[in-house]
């Protein structure tokens, strides 16, 4: 609780939707940096990444004032300040349970590491692949072994990446280590205990977006 | 346009983040159905799944009247509804361009196929990988096949799974088979053509959110 932006979140909880648009907004506020933008209007940075201003100013008003009367919000300051809010202003270690087709693509996905999360293990139960390592150098781990390495290394947030059938078991064993940050893959509904945060991941959610627009017709943008 | 919900959509365009909403209720909606639920309010709704009561009520107003006073919606008919207006109500055809990890794990989701993705064909240009199939049996082209394929399977959507420094190109092979529309992993900016619908998946965005909670103190919920 380091950040200077506590004004409300002691009180009122912050839904997923809001940590999700935060990520939008600094995912857009990326690409306005890198093509040299310094200042930007809520209104401006709505257009141009078809977002909703007023939201965009609420959702920034509820952790602090970062606009400037008449000029906006400063790319780079407001992309300081949503790294501090969504806690990325420190490195956070993430291990990948399944070293299946899904688990190496997370293990060697390039948009981790470049926002601060660094893959340090993987773990699985086949004999064929502990001892092995994804392509850039993440090494496969005993699932035996998650307890002791979880320590060792300070796991943040586990990733699973493991069957449905199997996924249960894997979540039991990343919350006996201490893991409190899971992001599941694996469909179908998981328990975790009171003080563990579980999100899940459903890739169909964008598919669905690209349905709906060829239900409509694509007409309206690029 | 058969879809009896076109009030708005001809005037004003939908955002994304509306069409990531609507998805995110019917994940919900599949879950209470599940449970044996037949009517929830939007504010129950709201509540069960960290949603907000006052959005869910103006999504659903924009695309028609879907509540009912006294009783607030019909889990399944609202359900069927939001599957009209997600397009999700035929079959969409969908190719997986690149055979690497995340193109096999990609072709493997059993989430899609629940949900009327149907995964056709993967497209390579490894002649080690072409010929062969993924686990659950979809065939791997040669990238040179694309626009005949394209064609013949009536493909609706490409999933674009290639590295970085390769995905404009095989974007460029997609646009040229005449796919309208595209899931694109691969990270970095791609450049479409007016008319062809892309969409990019960040999967750090889900990290991100946990990252959020783990800044926080995990507190609020379990």
């Amino acid at each position: 609780m380091n950040s200077p932006n506590k004004r409300k979140t002691a009180t009122e909880p912050v839904s997923e939707l809001t940590t999700n648009r935060l990520s939008v907004y600094l995912r857009s506020l990326n690409q306005l940096e890198a093509a040299g933008v310094e200042t930007i209007s809520s209104q401006a940075l709505a257009e141009q990444f078809h977002l909703n201003a007023a939201q965009i100013r609420k959702d920034l008003a509820y952790f602090g004032e970062f606009g400037v009367r008449g000029v906006g919000y400063y790319v780079k300051d407001l992309k300081r300040h949503l790294r501090q809010i969504l806690g990325l202003d420190r490195k956070l270690r993430v291990a990948v349970m399944g070293a299946g087709n899904l688990g190496l693509a997370l293990a060697d996905y390039p948009g981790f590491k470049r926002e601060g999360f660094e893959i340090v293990s993987m773990f699985d139960v086949a004999d064929t692949k502990i001892g092995d390592e994804s392509k850039s150098g993440v090494p496969i781990h005993d699932l035996k072994e998650l307890k002791k390495i979880a320590r060792k290394e300070h796991i943040d947030i586990a990733v699973i990446a493991v069957p449905a059938e199997s996924a249960q078991h894997v979540l039991d064993q990343v919350v006996a280590a201490g893991i409190k940050a899971i992001l599941n893959f694996s469909p179908g509904a998981l328990k975790v205990p009171p003080g563990v945060k579980m999100k899940g991941v459903d890739l169909t959610v964008s598919l669905e977006s690209l349905s709906f627009y060829l239900a409509q017709g694509i007409d309206d943008e690029g």
